[in-house]
């Protein structure tokens, strides 16, 4: 499974070099994902209200062209490993109608509110498991 | 007492206007606030590991000359009214050596963890009250 | 005219205190701006590009209501004052389904590139001045 | 040449997990990359003024330990690999008096206001060449 997020390039996202600035595209991944788990089933906020979090241990981004403000952007977002302890996502971004800004990954490792490793609950990881996509 | 926070500029604050963006002058006020509140003695974090909150529940902010990347700014930070229930700061954000850039000011609601309204306790109300800056 | 933009809140926009950090809220507020003008048929980019730019003279936040990851809010933008050298904007901020979460207004003087006051072109005055909304 | 920045971590840079923001970092290396050129003589600010920019091409980020509202950080910046049209910056963020938070890398691609790749000018590659630093 693909999931694809449509997001609009703020104001407030551009820098003084009159283009997105790097930093930006983080909390962009970060819808990508929680549109994934959403298509998937899973709400990150109940997620979260259980006790799971997933927070991000690598983030990875290639820049291939600049954004400009008043581009639309997509967002394409895939499950690309998975293991009991360990997911990576993997993202492409791309303004509509145009060829590819952006590409990375993010690695997670579940953890409860402590901040102690977890042990993906089994039936999350068969669920994620039927929807991994290794290869674009 | 009136504390004096010295920031520089940093790139991601800028926009595509070249200059600082308004919404990046938010997180300094905070900083000011959180800097006033030390100077008097005051750790903010531990405040809220007491189970006291300050939330934002007004801001203002006016802008009279744009601030660059590459330029310090002076945050002066002063609590200009106190009540049991009310706060209010005001700011002066300043280039170092030059006229004043913007000022504002912020009102608070002390609460407690689960978003009720407390009354400040005495002791910190009396600290509080001994520092009021009600004018420039 | 009154707009609407619907927004998600993101992971990213919160704080340590559970919610949405007021500094949040300004990014959206000029999203609000932006799809009023285009719901105006005016496009900001193009404006800069023509070398208007509206910055932000002054800017009023009340927040009512705290807002929450995993939210949807829509962002409701009027056109509340125009002179020819100042536009005002008013908003408010709700959660979908709820009730009002902010409220708010930004002052705008026009400019030029080099940041010169401008007056508005007076083509782009009248078409303003017709969807003018001074009361909510 | 290694050089060393001190920030603090500002609470609007926490997210709900109660933790500093994965994103947040982002600003925070361009913070380190900027004192770094300082320290070797060179105003970021002035070398575009002078037409020459660094824009990311790609970002890593590797988080070992979470950090919080109220700590202080030490970013750890020096340049790692250096071509004529490719500098490689490596970071370590570390609480004060603690151990490592993350590491991280950036690649840039010297270019000029309209994009276009440009080598770096001799001189200021034979100044940063003195000042590589190609192992921790």
């Amino acid at each position: 499974m693909v999931s694809r997020s449509v997001l609009e390039v703020r104001y407030a996202e551009t820098d003084q070099m009159g283009v997105v600035h790097h930093g930006a595209y983080v909390p962009w991944l970060e819808v990508g994902r929680v549109h994934w788990l959403r298509a998937a089933g899973v709400e990150y906020a109940e997620l979260e209200r259980e006790g799971l979090f997933f927070p991000v241990v690598e983030l990875e981004l290639r820049y291939r062209r600049a954004l400009r403000f008043g581009q639309e952007v997509e967002v394409r977002t895939r499950l690309a490993e998975l293991a009991s302890r360990r997911l990576v996502f993997a993202y492409e971004v791309a303004p509509l109608g145009g060829g590819l800004a952006a590409a990375g990954q993010s690695v997670h490792v579940p953890q409860d509110a402590s901040g102690r490793v977890r042990r993906l609950p089994e039936a999350l990881y068969d669920l994620l498991q039927s929807l991994l996509e290794p290869h674009t």
